[in-house]
């Protein structure tokens, strides 16, 4: 029997899909006329300003227009306005320069100078990052790869793709979709994110489940380290056993080891049939017990499992501004994905696992996707949610990784805390608008939002130490995809050991002894 | 229509299977009754020992029988041949003295001391290498793993398994095996070789096409450093963004930056089904184009897609003597496994693809497995011709990737090299015996074997730098999966820039300050 689309009372279907196919908004653009963000120095007034980095003089300003030319390199206020300031709003810095090469040979020369004369250097990509790691915490110069957004080559026989660092995630996928290549990598801010920047975060994403990490997938970089050396590792190859694989350095590195300028990367042939599902379920047991039938029946074709609360789908339903999948509200949600080369036995898979969930009792509600429109729309109740948490005014982000059986415990035991501190609640005078879990089950990957109306100390009192305590009391890691940046400096004692902290230093400061790249983050 | 074993007209399948059934010789072991292997300091007597290393007193001696208890401390002449002799009977050290810790803190005490008097230190697996990496050159003691063997833990919802790195790989497999699940590498000397050992030489093997490599599936290592410096980074985590991946340094490095001692991986589930189709090919082009097609047919299945030529098969015939799969000869053949977890589903799709490319002639001849046995018997027909290739006495390795239209030239390319010179007969007045070609198609990934009745300057010379010259000019590995070890080590060049290989000398200066760890290897 294959799925129909019309006996839909076999998933408990009572939601017609087309209502939710009129026009979507777009991903919100940040709007400069709210209003500003606080300086990262004021907030955090107990970081310095390192007094070893130079302070930019018109010299300078005079050499990187040689390199660059004068419109590649920004100076007006407000034109450094977007780069100095994150995606969350939470921090910003006072970089009095940007600049945007077009060539690994200018970031070269670039570095050499900077290195040289000590001038500290944030290395920047679409400037998504959740952790404060892509914008100047003073007055670092930004090195945008913006304009390093160039596809170098594709083999579509093995599937291998190079391309620049600033080639925007969307754009590199739309390119692979045409060749019959799908890009191993898919998360929220794809619209905007650099893939030079996934690399250096070593971005997780949607399709990790199925298709691993960057570690596994990118097969070379080009990378200039922090004295303008180029290191040329643009491999085409997917095994190369000579020598230390260097790159993987590289990768996750946020910026603070060298600058990517180019990637390789593995690409693979793209499913040709993509099933949704969208289930609404009663526990966050039965989420655990779903994923498991899920990787029974589904097998090889499950290509993502992807878990939300109650609070996330009702910010979202406050964002979207449209009709929900499901009619009824469940306190969980779990996003079914099936990619796979035939359709007749895909559908055969997913009928078969979404008959036993319903029969078990494990899954109360659900609807399919019927075609391309509903398959963007379903996966957007998923990937509006991180827009979504923000529509109070800003978030605090928490992305990490634990034990499955424990991954929703954190969501509780946070809210829990803010209720007990009076600072969640239904009016303005709650800083606290709503705390929401959603993320990766498959991956043990739990976002864990704080939406608030305002950023106060209160709040992140209350949270942190503690939410990082209590990911290493339940031995999970402070950061499973967002990376560490200037947010969670200070914590990686809670994930890694004092050896690890160790080997990382080491590695730092043979890389970059005078410490130029990104300062004031990571380690 | 689903596969029927009596419908074979399809597969032109002239052959019963089961009189591949009979019992098949077990891998070789090595027999010390055969003519001595020269010393490798006679060999390459341009190699000479670093006098700043000690000599082994014994002082020493009695220092490790302190840290490690007399029985596992071995110095009789007889008990060390094992471990000074590679595999390929090839290189020969002639170390005094073999060290067989059981616990992480033994290896940590010795590699202080042996630092501490620059005493130079082979960490050793199961000693199945390649490359001449795991033996020692002049007289290094010998840090054998073998005693680390246990299973640390494996938790079946996740998938991630921790145990000693002297665990040997096909236990490790059986053990998952039991539980649902499979260890993502496979390879001919599974039955000897150390995961650990897998894990120091990122060992690629039989399931990278469909599991991808050891640094997508490794989680966390505890590896001891030259110093004894202890780094646990055995995380269970899928997902963790604090700070550089520092284990990924260690994947690959052949035991010259510190020694594994413990390895953290994630399993897959064990696919419930899989097929083997054994076929038989007219050309390179038609195992390209079988390739293809495999890939857009048997999609997300495809679990293995393995070549080999016909001189491979005829030394595979004389070692394994029982009857081929196939009752013709052919150019070349192909072994295709798929892994799935439907079998009807699996069935269908290996069918059309077997009908579809006898039909449009890529494929000449074929057999498909009935049961668990055959699997086996032809899996055997691939993962024997290493063993097989040593027939005649001993067998040069070139273990590289080249991009796949290229791929089967360098064997060609070899082989008429070597005609030329008269260097190979049928008669033991020629020292070559045999070139063979075979490996991952998959991967791009190429194995090629001359086999050869004794060892000879000049062979070597036909064959070196030119085979790596060949390789460097169409832009491929020197090294995809077996390392650089002793054999390859001057030769990185050819696949590294300089700049590459200044990182990695800067890196092992950096952990390894005293050189002490595999020294005259790697780089």
């Amino acid at each position: 029997m294959m799925i129909n689309p019309t006996s839909r009372a076999v998933f408990g279907l009572r939601v017609n899909l087309s209502r939710c196919l009129r026009s979507l908004p777009r991903l919100a653009c940040r709007s400069y006329s709210q209003k500003v963000v606080p300086l990262t120095k004021e907030t955090y007034p107990s970081t310095a300003r390192n007094q070893a980095f130079a302070r930019l003089s018109s010299d300078d300003i005079g050499e990187f227009k040689k390199i660059l030319s004068d419109k590649n390199v920004l100076t007006d206020a407000t034109d450094l306005e977007f780069f100095n300031e994150d995606w969350m709003r939470k921090y910003r810095g006072e970089s009095k320069c940007v600049l945007k090469p077009q060539t690994t040979q200018q970031v070269s020369q670039i570095l050499k100078y900077c290195n040289e004369k000590k001038i500290a250097v944030v290395p920047q990509g679409g400037n998504t990052g959740l952790v404060g790691g892509s914008v100047p915490v003073f007055d670092e110069v930004v090195l945008s790869l913006a304009n390093m957004n160039k596809i170098r080559s594709f083999d579509n026989v093995s599937g291998i793709f190079k391309l620049d660092a600033g080639v925007i995630l969307e754009i590199a996928d739309q390119y692979l979709a045409e060749q019959g290549y799908i890009f191993p990598l898919d998360l929220g801010a794809k619209g905007s994110c650099h893939v030079g920047g996934n690399v250096a975060c070593n971005a997780g994403g949607l399709r990790l489940l199925r298709y691993g990490s960057l570690h596994g997938s990118v097969l070379g970089l080009e990378v200039v380290l922090a004295d303008g050396t180029i290191v040329d590792s643009m491999h085409s190859l997917r095994k190369d056993n000579t020598g230390y694989d260097t790159k993987q350095l590289f990768i996750g590195s946020e910026g603070t080891l060298g600058v990517i300028t180019g990637v390789s990367i593995l690409c693979p042939a793209r499913p040709r049939f993509t099933n949704i599902a969208f289930l609404g379920l009663e526990s966050y047991e039965a989420v655990q017990h779903c994923f498991t039938q899920a990787k029974n029946e589904l097998g090889e074709i499950l290509s993502a499992f992807e878990f939300m609360d109650e609070d996330s789908q009702d910010l979202a339903r406050k964002f979207i501004k449209q009709t929900h999948p499901l009619e009824e509200t469940y306190p969980f949600y779990v996003l079914i994905e099936t990619s796979g080369s035939n359709k007749e036995h895909d559908d055969a898979k997913l009928e078969t696992f979404l008959e036993t969930s319903m029969e078990n009792g494990i899954v109360s509600d659900g609807t399919v996707a019927q075609d391309e429109a509903q398959l963007k729309t379903l996966w957007y109740w998923r990937e509006g949610v991180s827009e979504a948490s923000t529509i109070g005014g800003g978030v605090y982000k928490y992305d990490v990784s634990i034990p499955l059986k424990d991954l929703y415990g954190l969501v509780e035991a946070a809210r829990e805390r803010l209720e007990e501190a009076n600072l969640i609640g239904e009016t303005d005078d709650f800083p606290v608008l709503r705390v929401l879990g959603y993320g990766h089950v498959g991956d043990g990957n739990l976002h864990l939002n704080v939406a608030v109306r305002r950023y106060t100390k209160e709040v992140e009192k209350c949270l942190e130490p503690f939410v990082y305590e209590w990911i290493s009391e339940h031995h999970g890691s402070i950061s499973a995809e967002h990376g560490l940046g200037f947010q969670k400096k200070n914590y990686i004692g809670y994930t890694k050991t004092e050896n690890e902290i160790k080997l990382i230093k080491q590695l730092k400061n043979l890389y970059d002894p005078n410490g130029i790249l990104n300062p004031y983050k990571y380690v």
